[in-house]
């Protein structure tokens, strides 16, 4: 199977490295990083650039697509090159796949309507504009599409599909050797657990909050 | 403040990233991404390259030293280009710390001998070698040195320094940003909870089984 994660100017580079560092593993697979054009693709920090090995033209048809979000996926909603890259390569994939707010890329791509998927808790409400219905789980699968929440979730997504492809004895052997056994020090990563205040103010600094 | 994250041909790439993603949002710091050339540097997948931005050279005198490990960490141990530096920056850091076999190349340099550390489960052993009281603990925190376990530990580990440095509240607004609210769909992530077969059979493949 070959499996392409896409990249793009100011992506989240957690969103794109989980997954490849999970279903990446997948026994005789092929990953690899594309993108617009080949060479380093800087992340939304500015600090960190991942390279694109190849182009989005020199892989149309992918066997899994895998979609990250960031701040820069607002400045994707109306690239018409990676719009139809996403449509052709879902024509013909197995699973099309997104991380945090790649979700409304492949909702803009229109991909996802009428079906269950999620995004960054921050972008739930743009998701349901896409017709979509938007849940806040961490991991949604609705046919052959599989969306992640923000950011971290795309490792738990990773595990979840190689685990579908590949058995789950091969995803648990994912897990131990990427030693993941969680123990975040604090318990703050959703909207449900973290403080109030913490919640508000992210919402009120929010690139998705209402002009 | 400034990061620095060592690459060297063969790391895994969340052990630089989870810590990037997590730490690396820092007030009032930039992380910078060294190796001992400037340009792409390849994961141990071969399937992905990040970007060194400046030479060891370059960035003496970090405040907080990274080291992820990886297939390629082996190959470190006898580099004296790589070692001097990581004893120099030790010299002056804040903070120095590692993910995953990273710890070795933190012991090879001498820096650990005496402390508490820990490193991936596979390599604990190993460590002990360097006359390291090595844990199997998630992060183990001794004076400025923080080591982590494997791969995904990373993550908590920068959340656990990013709280240390920046505050509780700050640390747990990234986790809520990254939501890093972890639900792996196994619960295999460490050689105590993993099948045995599994933890066995990572074993007999390791690169750390005496030859």
């Amino acid at each position: 199977m070959r499996i392409a994660i896409v990249l793009f100017d100011r992506f989240t580079a957690l969103d794109a490295v989980g997954p490849y560092e999970t279903l990446g593993r997948l026994p005789d697979s092929e990953t690899v990083f594309v993108a617009e054009r080949t060479g380093p693709v800087r992340t939304d920090t500015g600090n960190l650039a991942l390279t694109a090995d190849r182009t989005l033209a020199d892989v149309p048809d992918p066997d899994i697509v895998v979609v990250p979000g960031g701040p820069g996926q607002t400045a994707q909603m109306e690239n018409a090159t990676l719009l139809e890259w996403l449509r052709a390569a879902d024509a013909t994939s197995t699973w099309t796949t997104s991380v945090c707010t790649g979700s409304l890329l492949l909702a803009a791509a229109g991909l996802l309507a009428g079906r269950r998927a999620t995004s960054h808790w921050l972008a739930l409400g743009l998701l349901e504009g896409y017709g979509v219905e938007a849940t806040g789980r961490r991991v949604v699968t609705d046919g052959k599409y599989v969306t992640a929440a923000g950011v971290s979730s795309g490792i738990d997504m990773g595990l979840t599909l190689l685990g579908r492809i590949a058995g789950d004895d091969h995803a648990r052997a994912v897990q131990l050797m990427t030693e993941y056994d969680p123990q975040p020090p604090y318990d703050a990563g959703s909207p449900d657990k973290a403080p109030a205040h913490l919640v508000e103010a992210l919402r009120d600094g929010s690139r998705f909050t209402p002009a």
